[in-house]
């Protein structure tokens, strides 16, 4: 037996997972910061479940990233913040991506209703 | 309040669309899946709560895919099957891809200890 | 040796690489296509010698490979057109990617000056 | 008119472009280093008028990248080297990837028969 919020909690962390994995390595400058914001955000509330997805690139980590004769960087886990809702049945799930230690992680803020 | 369970199902989720999306559009022919089911799942393995993975690339459906012309199709979630376990403290998670109505469908088969 | 023609063709194939690799398998549905089109542009305009990016994901197809009770669809190749122009140097390089017998193929258009 | 050699580097920047797209990002460690290489060569082989590719992930950089309390890190550039040979009609590319002043640079090593 599975209940609504673990169900609710799996697809979640599906919607992390796909977001982080699919665009990681994309090439990004401050220039190019908000239009791949708003890509990241649209493409995964196409996925089922989810309620809204904010995503919000850092500026300045970009900026102190760059490799400046090149002008750009790879995007990785340290350089954004991502909060997430999830709704399976009756259950809201709330997510956020953010640095801790220095280390990118993802958790889980709420489980509710 | 986030218990055990929920957190394993989340770190679960997390594991699939990590998979999924880091892989998915990789070109593979019969010839080169033992090689991609191997690095897929020890990839994943490498994340944090990730007890075992197995990765099985269906050869009939990749054969199928193939514009033979070019010998080679990209991978897709209909073109294989995914077990995965992940352990949180004491909560053991059992989830598989595997298609249903034509779709790749990812699920929560177990939550338990 | 190396030409400077060469060598702007290829950075050219590298530019068409990274577009299809980074963001193929992207969840895709009509009303998120104009910003990942945007998106695609920016970060690939990121790259050194690339002088300009246009993508158009294909509203017809897209709909057309949508299962309609997920109502999204992943990015591939024959979901749209790119368009790129890359410089080496004096050597100005165009480049198209657009389905040719089934297949989206990815060309030279014409290296000059 | 396009030449022979201008498509066989088009084709080589093509394979540049997708093995680093297709890959950077994913989980690696010292121990699921080889399955990577391994299955990343024959991936891109895979890929017309790709005679050759011989991928090999740095352990002492892996090693030096991981934070250790997690045990893997996150596969880039500067972590592996490439070198690939391409094939178009009469015309042999041979390319390489590696570190540069501190940034992993693909280039044509030779262009001949």
């Amino acid at each position: 037996m599975v209940t609504d919020a673990q169900q609710a909690c799996f697809e979640a962390g599906i919607k992390f997972g796909s977001l982080y994995h699919q665009f990681a390595g994309t090439p990004v400058s401050v220039d190019s910061a908000r239009s791949l914001e708003t890509a990241m955000a649209e493409a995964i509330e196409n996925q089922p479940h989810c309620e809204a997805v904010a995503v919000r690139i850092l500026d300045d980590r970009v900026d102190a990233a760059i490799d400046h004769e090149n002008g750009y960087t790879e995007l990785t886990g340290s350089l954004m913040e991502v909060k997430m809702e999830i709704r399976y049945e009756g259950c809201l799930v709330r997510t956020r991506m953010e640095m801790e230690d220095g280390y990118p992680l993802m958790k889980l803020v709420g489980v509710g209703e």
